[in-house]
């Protein structure tokens, strides 16, 4: 089955998409939207600038659209991207949102197509822990809890950053995957990837209680 | 009939996208290829990295790959993009150059959808007007000929500048319209657009006898 993996440059979408190419699927491109809000229901918009380098790193092509980032009409905007790929299916990230799983399963069914979540129902903690040991080198990008700190911007999510993200999670009630806003992530390379991503300028912005790393430039480097 | 529009941010795939839809056909979704070498015989580099932002400011999608930018492998990169897409076809702002036109028109054939090029074989001092006049901001990114030296780097292409490229087409052989890569442009705004290019910070690189304008910095703003 030919397959568009929906895509943002973190963890979930990352693994998921490598998930169903192992598992013998095509996945010839990578789609992503671009909200215009930081607080779009469906999609991850931190760093959403890198997506072209990290699908390229994967040696993807990638669709991309703009997104109002508004409830009501982002779900049309996703649908209209999907429409115009000549794919069978899409693959998300999803693992507990039923907000997004049930939205682009009515895309998918409209469209006649099939909607793959590899990730959906798997315990946070375990997932995590998976995602680790694949190999990924994930970075947190967005922090936005309590117990997350500014020290978390930047930092790498290794199996010593798992286990404080469990006691967090244990303490304040915050989801190890991040699922609910919680933090945000990037996949800076994997085994996988035929390139890896060079951080060369990032800044750091903190508002009240929530923080975000940005990076400014970045390149592929050859492996 | 939906068209992808083959898109390079440069004037003539600009205007011939442009074109293929005042005309009536749907161009729900522009296509860009990324070459990796300066001397791709298929596409234009210079500043590839804003076609994301300037198919945003014509509300369009855009599904892009890189491209190796060698001569035998770069038309299987394009024709592996462009059957990822559900369209019936694709518009090329090819003006004269066999070598691009030949080679769409053989990846179209082979998928069984139409190359339309809406620019092919006019007058250039003609089409550059024509193009002047339809309200495109194009600016001089790339410069690459006898006669235009460090000044036209980041010039706006009005009827003046159009002038002064006619007398040196007809001093010094210069195509006018850049067809054989004597210059490359981008067009940052048009009456079409819904949002204008912003530039923010460019620089100006001479090598020998060519130059180019690497737009480092960029953003939209609402017109």
């Amino acid at each position: 089955m030919k397959l568009a993996a929906l895509f943002s440059g973190g963890k979930d979408s990352t693994y998921a998409a490598h998930l169903e190419e192992k598992g013998g699927h095509e996945v010839p491109i990578f789609a992503c939207m671009r909200p215009a809000r930081g607080d779009s229901y469906m999609f991850h918009g931190v760093n959403i600038h890198l997506t072209p380098l990290l699908a390229e790193a994967q040696g993807k092509p990638l669709a991309s659209a703009p997104s109002s980032g508004e409830k009501d009409k982002e779900v049309d905007e996703l649908r209209r991207l999907i429409e115009l790929l000549n794919v069978n299916g899409v693959i998300t990230g999803a693992i507990a949102s039923n907000y997004q799983r049930d939205r682009v399963n009515v895309i998918c069914g409209e469209l006649g197509i099939t909607h793959l979540s590899p990730l959906w129902g798997k315990d946070p903690q375990e997932l995590l822990e998976t995602e680790i040991k694949s190999g990924m080198e994930i970075i947190v990008t967005h922090v936005a809890a309590r117990g997350l700190d500014q020290q978390w911007l930047g930092r790498r999510i290794d199996m010593k950053a798992a286990a404080e993200l469990k006691i967090l999670g244990e303490r304040y009630g915050v989801n190890v995957c991040g699922e609910g806003g919680e933090y945000e992530s990037l996949v800076v390379d994997a085994p996988w990837f035929k390139k890896r991503l060079e951080i060369k300028k990032a800044e750091v912005i903190w508002e009240n209680t929530s923080g975000t790393y940005i990076v400014n430039e970045a390149s592929l480097r050859n492996k």
